[in-house]
């Protein structure tokens, strides 16, 4: 898989389950309904390539079509999330393309996160120590993140020369951790550690080194296990919602809300209250 | 009052003022320019009935036209807030529905929020104790939050086998506390405890419980009698630039001000100032 | 310069670069890359009058074509930042306005954040002491703000009989502090301390009061030996994409950078990093 390859076909290509997928640039495991995706570079601390970039997006856009998987786990070997695009593999080939090149480049590292935003699974990142460039953006592309104090995210980009408007960055950060303190990260490339990304809603929690992937799983694997239908319609809402009037959105979630109440997981919901037991969602 | 009730045809049928409304399904008082509402169904936590979502989705409606009313004050009777829909009054009858009463339903809770958000009168929630489901969302609709230190606030949707999509929940919720914590709130139901509430913004400020009600109501007698018409224009730019972009929301608040200073209590301030008295606004 | 000067005319007026302009109204440093603006009627906490809001209005829009300064640095003189809008100078006047006259002065305001907006330049504010009113609203419309434990931030307007919508308020503060923290500065007029402002996120960091003109020049003058084409960028995009959904935020980016990535900066930066040395940008 190349970067190169024409755009559009990917889409339709992979038509296995993503639990029989073996990807070439990083390590996907399927358990149960949660699927972990580790960036497996250790080595050089997980880089992206042009290879790992495209494969990631396929990946995203097949999980859109796969029933079976229910939450995405996202984290990184040897106790790093991702160190970005790799300085030779990345940044020095694009310094020889022309526009329509680069253009080819950041449109396809854009579609990495807006896979990652439509597909219905939500996302769970486990980050420990370097997050940073596209690492970043992994991060903050996903649905919550479980991370470390010792973590170091920094969305580097104008360190490397760039603006730090890469990949959705100006529009979701800010969301996320509040406009000025998004606005010194993207300026400044600074990191951001792990007890200010805690403190600012940038990290969901903050556990130990040792625990951060089990602590990401045991989360993702309750997502997993609840009303995954209605999840997926969460997530479908946080992402349609977002550039909608107040009214608007109320509208669209009476819409999506009435969708949900005919599912049989509300059903089930309500059967087991009133029995005194614990439902069992089965996402249908 | 039914929520089958032909739409369209209560917003005349109040032509009362709201001081003399004698509303069936939870207490109003108002005194002096505030408005309380309290939720009474102490011995089950205050939960909403379609009657009383409907009633609520009235009175705020009728506030639209009342002049007298400058701030509205809601709470729960019995140290909880309200513990949302009703199992048994309203989630076992909904499973019965079609998609056409489904969506009557979900279109009828969120008109309570577009009301909320509609009337020019700004809302304090007062909450202690149990604010879930449709508590929560009615906590969240409000534009100030008195809260406690043992308040438990959970937008509990997914636990009864929903989305965390209701009135507005995610396109309002972010906006209080941030993308990533609401995400977290919205895909897990789990409950975000009185001093998270408060670190996160979703809480202005956290009091005694014994206290809850009297600050609310001190902080909504301080905005009754500043300068309310201005304070109502406030409001409605609050909803209104949601989703403008910087530039227009500028040249709407231009207009916007230009109103204000028009009125008598803009003349009122400076005359105070210029005597070096306290100003008394009259709310024109 | 006085505010009933044809309006469209300024822009092109100045055409000398920012570092020979000579305002009447505050002072002007430009100092290598980075330009201080420092509000200067220390006696007054340095308010504002129509003329100082109009000529700081031309000072940002000539800061829009200026290629030689980078960074801007906003202050006040004497241990405080801004009072706002001088009372006997600005709201006297302003009550024997007609609409078209009270439009026109709510306009240049407006047209005053505009412009800190649009130029390329990222603004850091400096505040301590008194920083109100108008005063917070410049310090809001910045990038960064670097500030005191004993400054006093007041979004006051209610306080004199006006609306919280002034100068994009209503659309700005929200996306700073979260719109529950926002809503009750703008409501209730009351002052932000020093530490509620660093944690909800209004100030960038809390330095201590003789630190504060230093620290945020330190910060500008980092920024200014960044990339500056691409801190432009940055700041374009942060403004665009503001209601953009999420794809559309997405794709823009992505030409964004592509546009970065032919720069000499980018190219400087891979030299430098291949090399093993610290890049010097120069801005193209």
């Amino acid at each position: 898989m190349s970067d190169d390859a024409p755009r559009g076909q990917e889409t339709y290509a992979i038509t296995p389950p993503v639990r029989d997928y073996r990807p070439r640039h990083f390590l996907l495991e399927v358990a149960g309904k949660t699927a972990t995706i580790t960036l497996n570079r250790p080595e050089r601390k997980n880089p992206l390539t042009f290879q790992s970039y495209a494969e990631l997006r396929d990946l995203f856009r097949a999980l859109q079509f796969d029933d079976d998987v229910k939450t995405v786990v996202v984290t990184g070997a040897g106790g790093n999330f991702c160190s970005g695009g790799d300085v030779f593999e990345i940044i020095e080939p694009l310094l020889s393309r022309d526009m329509p090149g680069l253009l080819q480049f950041t449109r396809m590292t854009g579609e990495l996160v807006k896979a990652m935003r439509a597909c219905p699974q939500p996302i769970v990142a486990a980050i420990d120590g370097i997050c940073v460039g596209a690492g970043a953006i992994i991060a903050m592309a996903s649905d919550l993140r479980v991370g470390t104090a010792r973590a170091k995210v920094a969305f580097l980009f104008n360190k490397v020369g760039l603006a730090g408007c890469d990949m959705g960055a100006c529009a979701i950060l800010p969301r996320i951790i509040g406009q000025g303190r998004a606005s010194e990260l993207l300026y400044t490339g600074r990191v951001m550690k792990g007890d200010e990304a805690e403190r600012w809603g940038f990290f969901n929690r903050l556990v130990e080194p040792e625990a951060v992937l089990v602590e990401a799983t045991v989360l993702a694997n309750e997502l997993s296990a609840g009303p995954t239908f209605a999840n997926a319609m969460t997530k479908r809402m946080l992402h349609m919602e977002w550039d909608m009037s107040v009214d608007q959105a109320i509208e669209a979630e009476a819409m999506a809300q009435a969708v949900c109440m005919k599912t049989e997981d509300y059903r089930r919901a309500f059967e087991a209250f009133a029995s005194k037991q614990t439902p069992v969602f089965k996402g249908d």
